[in-house]
């Protein structure tokens, strides 16, 4: 693979080894020595000597092959030595060295200098302004940090070095192992997505758990985690959620889709689960390394010896939208001769019970077919045992997936300790337990890739429309097939009469002019027009539609079917930065402006994404109908949104868009406007 | 004190004593023969001595003054103990033993005798089925449990004892300390209630956490955690959800409003912070028992060495929605020529900074007027060292509340050890420590008391009327001051036509019957009437009246103005089990039923909380005027809310109600139509 050289090096050049003590270039090389297997070579011009080790002036002074350069050195000095690397033949280099991106415009410039460099030698880059990387595996440590982790199946890749210190310290004491952790740094070279691609071959990661403040290829990063959560998952911690909606936007989707909802759109496309603490991210990692899958239709069962913390559990189960399991017959058959406070689930096994009572009732539970996770709670009662206990979890694990919640801090620790060389996390709070659940069953969810499907569209005339600057008319949403009222251009009263005519009474009426956006608020729309008003409406809309533009570029009179009743809804599209067309669906009016009621997916995305935005949004129940009012064509309205998801990938030039409103009816829908701001005007 | 000789005995007998190690009445007597200083009476007629103790075979065998008995014999010997405590003038009494109430329906027998038997000899009896109690300070653990928890400066009440139990072992290992101990057990006699007021005057705890399952009363609980978080925080978690709103309910509040709510407007109004994990119940409680109150006004500041976790903490502070610190520019000018990588709030200090480069960042910040709080985040990068750093925590400390987030394991360890010494606890999330500050504001906001207001009111005649169970009309709305449109009841097509061109046109004219509440449903009611339909219109709705109602009790027809315009509110109220009167707030329609989006109280209640309500709820923009829409009137609402406040308070017959739909105007509303369901139907 790819990447093997620097995970898994023979030897390693350490550019800006030092004696000083606590001094990173000091740090590293002691890291790098504490690998009896690895060949480290020191370089600095300043010593012949360091930690009794020879130390070499320069890259080229050292004869033997070199896999892997980590360079510790001051910024401005980092090309040369890259230059050095790529002429010696070495691919593979870590810069620790900070200064660059981060440290302003002139670090930026050299991180330019960096890339450029790293193209020319076809170098493999990790940073700069990083801690460096670590394989548990391999038994290479190439950071500055204090501590090697244990040993562990999850690879965690930090965007912040000194999270990533936080983490490995705060990892030795909980007992969590890693098998890879990278500090991306400024990700000049490498970044997130090249690691993920490399870790999907890692056969000692079994879960990718992520702190990413951004993305530097969002649409890759979609492709790439898709494909890696298929076979393992990817848990990722977002922060930075800063870049909001922007207020001056033009469209109302501009306005609310910021980067956080197409962040969040991604990660659920892609099958990542999304963290939202630092907790949940190992709390999900550790569980999800463990379980991946729970047999759906069933449900979960609690089993408890004490009513209390049994009752948090069941809470949170419903909170989280799981399932209690009911339990088979055969099941109570066997649990009500023990005499439990409750052989219904939540099973109560009382605060008198023994470790052997609680096994048996688990065991019982793990059988039932119904079950498909256990959570098992145990308060540090008298007559508990808990190394006991944790041989009961151990036995039923072989039947079902179980967390354990043993509660307590002293009393417990052995056992803990039992459960985790097995793999197994305990929880204190049975709520984290059940989180982390839920974390399961999303990522069992989101595993089931649909791709997008695909409508024949014949493009050319709109790109030319496009190209001429044209205003782009209702003709654009006919050609993807979207449904649009009758309509006709006219550009005289007479003109307008006969289209009227031939639409049926009454009807709608719109200046067309690619200089006024906001046509209703220049008074050049009428609605509701009968037949003996459509030739004065045709030259009061004229009239101010002139007063208005000053290039008096006026096309015509779009002349249109009025649709009435049914239920407002709007779909529209703000390119991310990102991710590219981010999709937004909510109901019309009030429910977008005030309720913030949207869902939003990334173009292109399948008929399964399509019906979750619909569903997703709370004002959903309307579009059932409510009161005993009928159901509104939902089919229609993914119909559209598949059309409008493949128009929005289609034209890059489209920026914004709001179709807005659409009318969804009993029987079809219809877009009634829309508006759209092009890279073009 | 009331419940002195339950915490600080001089003398405990223990009924129920064994030799048999790891039995109950065994551990109890170890725990309390632990304390030196209390003079232990073992009580068991099997045995002559355990322990090397003297084992008397009644409580009147003994001749010492008995301040305590702690009971765990079987359930059903427990009442001829506690006649034995009584005639023995024992008046404080633990009941361990379990088979009362929770054990079905010969323990729901057996606990009401305890009852009967301390109501009788005026015992002050703990539990029954719970852990007991525990006192650090005095040294008493009267408590089934393996240990003894640490002196501190939180009391704990549970309802849970296996909770309970767990908490204690949690805290040795996390080193958390406790004031006292209670497991309220079934709370037979004593509850939470009795336990607040005696902590009120406990100069061990500063705060109180509970876990809670209920409350034994809910008005009395208001009134208690009232008074006694107006000096000291009161940290409630409250598991069981599962009391929803009924579906059956008649009204719309009935079918909204269930336990949930009713306990989450209680706490609120009670300056009880809430917990939604036991995590937060601890993380709540140990940050209140040292922070109080923050400098209003002023805002966070966050100082780290790292970027990301900076980040973190910055998010959450907008999403709990806190605020940042602006600095001054005083401090401004002392941060800039420290060259950090920025000296704007959030400040980075940099990865390369030493402890005391953040100490003299710390005591910048602390000094600054507009910072009220400081998270100070440090992950384990080699220039820092914890024990200095922490050192400068205590230093800035004396001038603002500071939160640590010393991001690491063993690292960190005796630092955070050091902190927790001075009663500051280290949280490892950032985002832990912004919620732990919110909580914080939570409490000093809620700690305003403000008393409900009082309206005169003449209730003689709608007493009768309800006495009469006569339909509840329109007089019982305008007695209360609560405006209504004007109208009249005509008992003939006449006299119809002469109240409505009193009232001018349109009007609306609604039947007047006992048997029917759902009017609209069954065609008797009639909107936009104008002059000539108003005779047609009163036959018409008699007509159908009759149809529906055997019994024709019709008391006439309703002639009332239409109210046109404005915006639909609808204020509720349901008669909680625990707490009496919750009303509910929300705009109509769907807003209510589709998005819930709704706000409770629970009655009497202040201007504030009306207020509160009013803002609280999503759709308050919409009152506010959105798209240019004037604003509605909001006083004349709250106006409403505080009279229909007090007039469920006054009139517990009214069992549910909505006035529904209320018309807000511009200036003033009218409640346009109501329904009501009383104890009397």
């Amino acid at each position: 693979m790819m990447l093997d050289k620097i995970f898994k090096p023979e030897t390693v050049a350490l550019v800006g080894a030092t004696p000083g003590e606590g001094k990173v270039g000091n740090t590293i090389l002691r890291n790098l020595m504490a690998s009896p297997a690895l060949r480290v070579y020191a370089v600095n011009p300043k010593y012949e000597n360091i930690l009794g080790l020879r130390c070499y002036p320069s890259m080229n002074a050292i004869e033997d092959e070199i896999d892997l350069a980590v360079i510790a050195i001051p910024a401005g000095n980092v090309p040369d030595v890259l230059v050095q690397c790529g002429a010696k033949g070495v691919k593979d280099v870590v810069v620790i060295s900070a200064g660059f991106k981060e440290a302003g415009r002139e670090g930026a410039v050299l991180e330019s200098e960096l890339i450029r460099i790293s193209r020319e030698y076809d170098l493999r880059l990790v940073g700069p302004n990083c801690l460096g990387v670590i394989d548990t595996y391999s038994n290479l440590n190439a950071t500055f940090g204090r501590t090697m982790p244990d040993k562990g199946s999850i690879a965690f890749l930090s965007q912040s070095g000194a999270f990533a210190l936080a983490v490995i310290d705060w990892s030795k004491a909980a007992g969590v192992g890693f098998s890879k952790v990278v500090s991306l740094g400024n990700k000049a070279v490498l970044n997130e997505c090249h690691f993920l691609e490399y870790l999907a071959g890692d056969s000692d990661t079994r879960v990718i758990a992520m702190y990413l403040e951004d993305v530097s290829d969002g649409r890759r990063f979609m492709h790439v985690a898709s494909e890696l959560s298929k076979t393992k998952p990817v848990v990722v911690m977002k922060s930075g959620k800063t870049e909001a909606g922007s207020k001056a936007a033009s469209s109302h989707t501009g306005s609310i889709a910021g980067s956080v909802e197409a962040f969040k759109a991604a990660f659920e496309q892609s099958g990542v689960v999304e963290a939202e603490s630092i907790e949940e991210l190992f709390d999900f990692a550790l569980t999800l390394s463990r379980i991946r899958s729970i047999k759906t239709g069933g449900g979960i069962a609690i089993v408890t010896n004490s009513g209390g913390p049994g009752v948090m559990a069941a809470d949170a189960v419903e909170e989280y939208g799981l399932k209690l399991a009911t339990f088979q017959r055969t099941t109570m058959d066997k649990l009500l001769p023990l005499r439990l406070a409750n052989s219904y689930n939540p099973v109560d096994v009382r605060g008198d019970a023994t470790s052997e009572r609680f096994g048996t009732t688990l065991e019982i539970v793990a059988e039932d077919e119904h079950v498909s996770a256990i959570i098992a709670i145990l308060s540090p009662t008298a007559p508990v045992d808990f190394d006991k206990a944790s041989r009961y979890v151990l036995a039923a694990e072989a039947q079902k997936p179980v967390i354990p919640v043993f509660m307590g801090g002293e009393s417990v620790t052995e056992a803990v300790e039992l459960l985790r060389e097995h793999g197994i996390t305990n929880y204190f709070d049975p709520v984290r337990a059940v989180k982390t659940l839920k974390a399961v069953c999303d990522y069992e969810q989101a595993r089931v890739y649909e791709p997008p499907p695909h409508f024949d569209v014949d493009t050319r005339r709109i790109r030319k429309q496009l190209q001429d600057k044209q205003v782009l008319d209702y003709e654009l949403l006919t050609a993807y097939g979207i449904p649009v009222p009758a309509y006709g251009k006219a550009v005289s009263a007479d003109e307008a009469l006969e289209i009227a005519d031939r639409i049926g009474y009454p009807v709608a009426m719109k200046i067309l002019s690619p200089d006024i956006v906001h046509k209703t608020d220049v008074g050049c729309v009428k609605l509701n027009v009968q037949r003996e008003a459509v030739k004065d409406s045709f030259f009061e809309i004229v009239r101010r539609g002139e007063r208005y533009t000053s290039a008096r570029r006026i096309e015509g009179v779009l002349v249109q079917q009025m649709i009435c009743g049914g239920r407002e809804v709007i779909i529209g599209m703000k390119r991310d930065r990102h991710f590219g067309p981010l999709v937004m669906f909510g109901l019309g009016g009030i429910y977008v402006e005030v309720f913030r009621d949207v869902s939003f997916r990334i173009a292109p995305f399948s008929k399964r994404d399509a019906e979750e935005m619909i569903r997703k949004v709370r004002a959903y129940r309307i579009l059932r109908g409510v009161r005993g009012e009928p159901m509104s064509d939902i089919n229609s309205l993914i119909d559209i949104l598949l059309r409008f998801s493949q128009l929005c990938t289609e034209f890059p030039e489209i920026l914004e868009a709001d179709l807005n409103p659409i009318r969804v009816l009993e029987s079809g829908c219809y877009v009634v406007d829309f508006k759209m701001v092009t890279s073009i005007d």
